[in-house]
């Protein structure tokens, strides 16, 4: 469904529907998501810049942090799976709902809760590990901003193109290792990536460490590419690549939504 | 259910539960699998300080301690999970207890076998290698005690959120995936908080290298947060992001549970 | 069916059945997940090459490299199983071929998406990190091409065979982890040859990367021997290993195949 | 079925149950498994080697190595598991044999397989790399014949006893993840005892490498340590932590087994 076709009656009604019990527990479950997977992968990269100083010309350091992302992505959309959907991304949530299979309000609500529970996670570690620098994603001195966000597009379009596909019921058995084929997706283009665009992927991972360690620059990158990438990922899956029989689409809704 | 509401004659009969055949294999399981975990994870460890003297600032150290955590507590858990619930972890158990997965009784004889078990396995570590030191878990100079036992609060509270996830019958298929999920959760939280907290998440882990090596120093960082945050996640699970229908959690008993 | 079975009618009425909308979306869904799996893996050599110097000589930087392989095909593979069978590789595509799994001139629309999207996605890791050299595929000094050959056919007859054992429903229910076995092997291959032969296993990979760097030095160690090895497992697995019940084999066509 | 149950008759009438084509078959399944295992262990050694000349004092390397081993055992035990069962590794093969889940003359055949297959796969390693050194596994100077043989059998008994799990029709719908849970478990514990015992787990692995590196020190060790573990893993399995109901049983020979 398009954002267009939406009357105000209906977007009142939807409003509504975002505010039920199932809807709560749903933006619940995407907190406690999106904190565990914020926690693991901003965590790992402090943990590997407390090892060696010079993380940033290390291949270990990179391999760290991209095997956090995969295990920390696999499990945190599989415990949120029937709840959310297990979204643990903006990106993916903005990519569900160009393609209408999560309403306008109810997105809104998921991107709160995200970004809350990035800010959070980010907070807690700076404040156990007393003083420890929280580090910001940044782009590689060579490359422009339009080119780091045009990396940080594609990675949120194989990211979202990968959730779709994860959530097609037509993936028939497969769906069952769908948490694990999106967390290795996320891991393969961090490593392909990291000392490039930055690897974040995920607008709220770039949010939350950028506003615990005041640090906003080249924020826009980790917003527009990725937002971008994932409308078209959603556009591209359900109307070219697999085009939508109605009863599957609805079908998916009913499986992997939310249930509102 | 709550343990307030255990009458003494019904501790009695739970206690006679807790011996009969099919008990004591749970109990024998437990110890197989938390043998090889901790064989595995401070195995890991010891090998990790054997090809690198200082270990403590090499992050492929880390990687390889955080896989060796994952890979070990997978296949642990899988092994298990059909006779003991695979549990391997005394948080874990705790957790169970406290959402009334587990009689009190049956998981006291849980954390005897899981205790036991690490101690033998980082027995057999230090006589095999001949005169290793058996490391224990320690936390970083700057850290305070609280901070750390909040930072193992926190993964021991993914931790077991995840297993509570797997453990599921509403998690439909993806149950099948559950003891990667275990294992994958474990592993993203040592990568963050390896060199932090130390990333125990398992007070038999600590434990058992504690003995070994006669160091308890700061032993308590690795109980008080993991059984707390344990038991934040059982109940935040069971009541309030999915709250409890009867039948699906008796169903749950059933087919994780260890069967008494 | 083997390849001299074909009369020229037949030919002409395969051509026609490689045009339909299926099949385009068929060619679409190799394009996409060939061009992620490049990027990444491609990507992440680049990466490794921007950390430290001499990556050649560095074991992380193998890890690094043949972890995002495994991360990405295993994902690739999964995103396009439903559409395309998810080839990814003219090796694989050929191996199906010789097996009788995909008509000829369907095969070759296949190479020609893998071909362009690893040409586009090594185009755009060049436009994008602003002049980072793309790496190609080399071999070791002390190794002859026909040993090198070797060495690629082996290991894409490991990945050919895997396919075969995934796809076939005699597999029963393991299928379900298909993706990731494939995913796997490749990975556990560029373990074992990246320093050698250079682990491309995948001619697409070689080509566009050869195509972008300009430098097509060794070129024919890409295909001559992954060719081979991959007509060798085919065969080997349909008509020695798992001779072929016709049922299973078509059923086979049906569940994995393009469904043209 | 325990060995001295059979009457020479008995024994013949299995000799020819050994000869049959699909036992062919399970001896071809094994000698390629093993052959892509081997060739993905031991090469992954030789390129640690190749890339760092003090390979034996670098975390990496034991990562890389571990890892291989992991990737390709799970993947090798997939692509054999519906024809021969995927032992890939004779410990295993005799840890079925004392359990009664193979007879014991084609244990004998699935042994020669095995063996002749890592023969030629470090044969085709030492051939191609031209001259590169083959690795033999070794153990830590301080460590005793006997210490390490125990390590080694300690290995073994978690792999045979996954190898079980994995197999036993009371495992349900986890057993689809089986070949995961059984190489994420080598893997573990190689990464614990790689730099003490040598993590070799395989008799095979051992056996071939020291064949073509012309260097049997300390080959008993690969023997007597993993085979005991894997008797001692069978055992325990089928009479104590899971008492054999006879139905079930041989439901896994006939579901795992190699259907002779």
């Amino acid at each position: 469904m398009l954002l267009g076709e939406m009357a105000p009656a209906l977007l009142t009604a939807r409003f509504q529907e975002s505010v039920t019990a199932n809807a709560l527990r749903a933006y619940l479950a995407e907190f406690i998501s999106t904190f565990f997977y914020v926690f693991a992968v901003i965590g790992s990269a402090m943990a590997s810049r407390k090892l060696i100083s010079d993380a940033a010309t290390d291949p270990s350091s990179l391999v760290l942090v991209a095997i956090a992302n995969t295990f920390a992505l696999s499990s945190s959309v599989y415990i949120a799976a029937n709840v959310s959907g297990g979204h643990v991304n903006p990106a993916v949530t903005f990519g569900m709902a160009v393609g209408g299979h999560i309403s306008v309000p109810t997105a809104m609500f998921y991107w709160v809760s995200q970004m809350l529970a990035s800010v959070m996670a980010c907070l807690l570690l700076k404040v156990t590990t007393v003083g420890q620098h929280v580090p910001t994603f940044t782009i590689a001195n060579e490359m422009t901003g339009f080119g780091a966000s045009m990396v940080e597009g594609v990675l949120a379009f194989a990211l979202v193109y990968t959730v779709y596909a994860a959530g097609d019921p037509r993936t028939g058995p497969l769906g069952v290792i769908g948490p694990l084929a999106i967390g290795l997706m996320a891991g393969a283009m961090v490593l392909a990536a990291g000392p490039f665009s930055g690897g974040s992927i995920n607008p709220a991972l770039a949010f939350g460490s950028a506003v615990v360690a005041g640090r906003f620059k080249n924020q826009a990158v980790y917003w527009v590419g990725p937002l971008i990438g994932a409308a078209v990922a959603g556009l591209l899956y359900d109307n070219v690549v697999f085009p939508g029989q109605a009863a599957s689409v609805s079908g998916r809704g009913n499986s992997e939504g939310i249930g509102l």
